[in-house]
């Protein structure tokens, strides 16, 4: 069933997950399993908010919705189009009274998101401006380099959004380690849990997830490594098979 | 054959690694596992100068000297029984020519140490004060706890230390990584690679091993875990076999 809603420059996809379809540009940011590994990793409790920064096409939301029902999500997407975009998505999936996406710029945060959230998550522009070449199209550029908001912006939002020991969970680069737990530092964000992602558990890390508490105490567990794909099968070459934990991701239907 | 200069107070215990001996002290900090892990980290050029912090007993220069006889090496202890000791298990291994140990306060370090090592190792107390119940045996306090250095002045030191460019290698609780990084930004230290050590695969990281460079641009890599114990076997409860990777840390005879 295609969504009667559909612009000519938008398709849907099944996110393979609960029957969730998610409407994207056809030219622009595709989602990928990094929201998911994000929706996976944090553990809300029922009826808690939730603000998720950068939302793009509300994936993270629409993961988290499906599998929390109580939460109520925020989605904050500072380019109207896309905002717009996300919010026939969450219409699509009748996620409406739990899903809300607001288009905001969320360097401005207005101060009535002060102090609102349990939880502030974010799966953000990967690259700083100028690190690797950078997309003409403006959609992808925004989502995959600090055109609009870096990473100190980020957190430094965050911070605000949250209530007091408050979560704040993150997926990246694992690369931008180090400035990430230096703004957590800066921000008064205390990590909690660390854990690193690997392409397979032979190769190094190449993404990192963070859960961190707002003036929480200096207790950081590292958990232990998440491997996406299984080893490399030396016998077919095979990458491109899910390790049982990340097959899971898709099985809860 | 037991060495003649033996005291009392002392044992000798077989490194496991090349016929390699390091003399103890039968009530103070016995060496372990995390000695091993960092000497088989690091990877300096021959005829380089490295320099470690806190030596104790002296286990990582041995290890080091023996897999890397060109390395000159320089170890720094603060306690004159421990340096004295030290300084007898060299002797004991015939390596007096590539190893000297120095009894001195690491927080007082002499200016004519000062950019001179390209590589300044530590396996540092692990623990700050205060933070856990503190060893009454003041040689095992020193070791565990930061009694006569914190982090903070290690690091320092460290940099001190080291020419430009030269690298800074440590191995310490998972649990601090987020305080290590932030002084390493702090001192200019660029962490370069980064090794989460787990007992066994399945469980939490509880050591990390770090490798920074004064200077040095930001291009962290997170290499793939290192596990030290085999998975649990669920036959047989067995969690003492090494890893293969571990257990050939020992074949090199």
């Amino acid at each position: 069933m295609l969504p009667t809603n559909l612009l000519p420059d938008e398709d849907v996809a099944d996110l393979g997950i609960r029957q969730l379809k998610v409407l994207q540009k056809k030219q622009g940011f595709r989602f990928s399993i990094d929201a998911v590994l994000l929706a996976h990793f944090i553990q809300p409790d029922t009826a808690q908010r939730l603000l998720d920064l950068g939302t793009g096409s509300a994936v993270i939301p629409l993961l988290l919705a499906a599998r929390h029902p109580h939460l109520q999500i925020d989605g904050v997407e500072l380019q109207p189009e896309i905002a717009q975009m996300a919010q026939r998505s969450v219409q699509h999936n009748g996620l409406e009274t739990q899903i809300h996406i607001l288009q905001q710029d969320l360097t401005q945060m207005p101060s009535q998101y002060y102090q609102q959230y349990d939880w502030v998550v974010s799966n953000p522009p990967f690259f700083p401006l100028g690190s690797s070449k950078q997309s003409p199209n403006p959609q992808i550029a925004l989502a995959r380099h600090e055109v609009a908001c870096t990473l100190e912006q980020l957190i430094q939002c965050s911070v605000r959004c949250l209530k007091t020991r408050g979560h704040f969970a993150l997926i990246h680069r694992a690369e931008r380690l180090p400035e990430i737990l230096y703004y957590c530092q800066q921000y008064h964000l205390a990590p909690a849990q660390l854990r690193m992602v690997h392409p397979t558990i032979q190769q190094p890390a190449n993404l990192v997830l963070l859960d961190a508490i707002k003036a929480g105490r200096n207790t950081l567990t590292v958990l232990p490594p998440l491997a996406v794909y299984q080893s490399v099968n030396k016998l077919t070459s095979d990458k491109s098979t899910y390790t049982d934990e990340v097959f899971a991701y898709f099985q809860t239907t």
